[in-house]
């Protein structure tokens, strides 16, 4: 295993500390929670927005932290659900009596964990709500979830429900649109190499030379299937098809699209897969309102992309395009 | 070779495609050219800033056109050096009649190319003048480089000369300050494992499996040297020593740090060099102004970081502060 770390106990708490120290006027920690919130916390007569997992996931979730988007974000170890007793203080911590909202992705010990908490703090009078991101259309159930899994698309959903949050908005009405994202936004990913979990010390799994694996997990959870490794425009084809199974998208339909990386590709197969995502939804006179490039949801140094599709309208264009001050997105 | 790509020769041609794709309504792409523009040049009143050079360091340097930044960027194939002919098309493009700035990593054929390219803007008319960045302290002469190599601190070139144009400054004024940041920017960086040119097929070097070179080059020009895998922290004091040697710092001196990942390092190891890097300033009573931790100016997917210091004075740090809004960059 050759990463640049310490320690792989450490890993998590270091790279916490590393990031507070690179935003002092931004962030700040929970000492001995893993829990990183906006400066500012609580933020008067706002909803609080939490979000977080398992660790290996840079910058998800902790560079999402900021004005815009998240109030809080709670660290577990890598690829391991926070405990109910970490997600509870990043609860307290942004609770300004209005209310906190998480943002859970499917993973069955997320959402567990996540649910404690929220009863947790609902008995000390803080008033909590969720949505569940499953916005991975590759299989239905997996390894480490019940349903579809919550991968890249999450991203969105901290931006749109966060500045919904930042105009004011009450719990129902973040829940509200939170809802509708998730019920628009469809992501599908592959791989061509694993990650290694410096805890374990070995990869996740292995590919020959010449093979990828099509919608597997943010975790390295099998996919659908794993095949020759395909050309960019190949790839960009079927990633996208399977989106369009699952949500039909017609000619005047508007989109946003995430080109997202796992860790490892180089921005410049990230931009040729955005050039071919680009030129289908054009062929189908589908409109592309924003295109986000970039590594917004990894899996440590695995190397492979993902495609999400959020599909728009007014309120969800507007509340993509208002402020973010993020280290990882900025508007 | 395991790749998202659709042809080893197309992969620039595509790159760039896929970018201005994602950024219609900021950038444009001058065809068969290979030059990227803001979509607005030229800007009326400002002196024109271009960069460019080999790719295979994306973000580099397309990434950093836009407001407060480039007005242009020119792309070579993979680490080759720009032409002359598209350094010119760039040149033309951007010049409102004020001049035009080029800011040039210190690799022998960029800088001959774009003196060149000078050259023929000058014969035409057109008022050029350039910065040349050797801000790796690694090794004075290199591979491809007569004295030192430009890396990871040419993109606080790019955004205080930047800022210093878009503020309305003269030719002489954005150069001034130019040398400046070139006079107090210093960088050291490292590797665990190569990368892969396209077209090459095969990685430009190789390491065992407990090895790691010290202050290589980001074409994976050989560094100082080559031994076992250090922590993070080793690392992180390694890296900045050699810093420190070139230019000493002193308590009460404030500092922009940079640690720029070489394309497949995850993020949670850079913010862990980034603890250590912040400690070891600290220790020395250096202020640490503002810190960038990403992908600035990467290898392909090269596993490695580079650690970049610039020593501030007001000036700088007002123009550090800026506004900036390109894809890669914004403040």
């Amino acid at each position: 295993m050759k990463k640049i770390i310490n320690h792989p106990e450490r890993v998590v708490t270091e790279m916490l500390e590393g990031l507070v120290a690179a935003y002092p006027n931004q962030l700040k920690l929970i000492d001995g929670r893993a829990v990183v919130t906006r400066k500012d916390v609580p933020v008067a007569n706002k909803v609080g927005i939490i979000s977080g997992g398992g660790s290996g996931h840079e910058p998800a979730h902790a560079g999402y932290v900021g004005q815009g988007m998240l109030d809080a974000a709670v660290a577990g170890e890598v690829f391991t659900s926070p405990t109910p007793d970490q997600i509870l203080e990043a609860i307290k911590a942004v609770d300004s009596g209005k209310g906190v909202f998480m943002v859970v992705k499917n993973y069955t010990g997320d959402v567990m964990n996540f649910d404690m908490a929220a009863e947790l703090a609902e008995m000390e009078g803080i008033q909590v709500d969720k949505v569940v991101v499953n916005d991975d259309v590759a299989v239905e159930d997996s390894t480490f979830t019940t349903g579809r899994r919550g991968i890249a698309g999450t991203i969105l959903v901290h931006k749109i429900a966060g500045a919904k949050a930042e105009m004011g908005a009450t719990l129902a009405d973040v829940k509200a649109v939170a809802e509708k994202v998730v019920k628009n936004v469809r992501s599908m990913g592959m791989a061509i190499s694993p990650c290694t979990p410096p805890a374990v010390g070995k990869p996740s799994f292995t590919l020959g030379e010449n093979e990828m694996e099509i919608g597997l997990g943010i975790h390295g959870e099998p996919g659908t299937k794993r095949k020759t490794l395909a050309t960019a425009d190949e790839i960009a084809e079927e990633l996208t098809d399977h989106i369009f199974k699952d949500m039909p998208l017609s000619s005047g339909d508007e989109v946003a699209v995430m080109i997202n990386g796992l860790g490892a590709t180089p921005e410049m197969e990230l931009f040729i897969v955005n050039r071919k995502v680009n030129q289908i939804l054009k062929e189908k006179g589908i409109g592309v309102y924003e295109t986000f490039v970039g590594n917004f949801m990894t899996s440590l140094e695995m190397a492979g992309c993902s495609v999400t599709l959020l599909k728009l309208d007014d309120e969800l264009k507007d509340l993509l395009a208002a402020h973010a001050n993020t280290p990882a997105f900025k508007k």
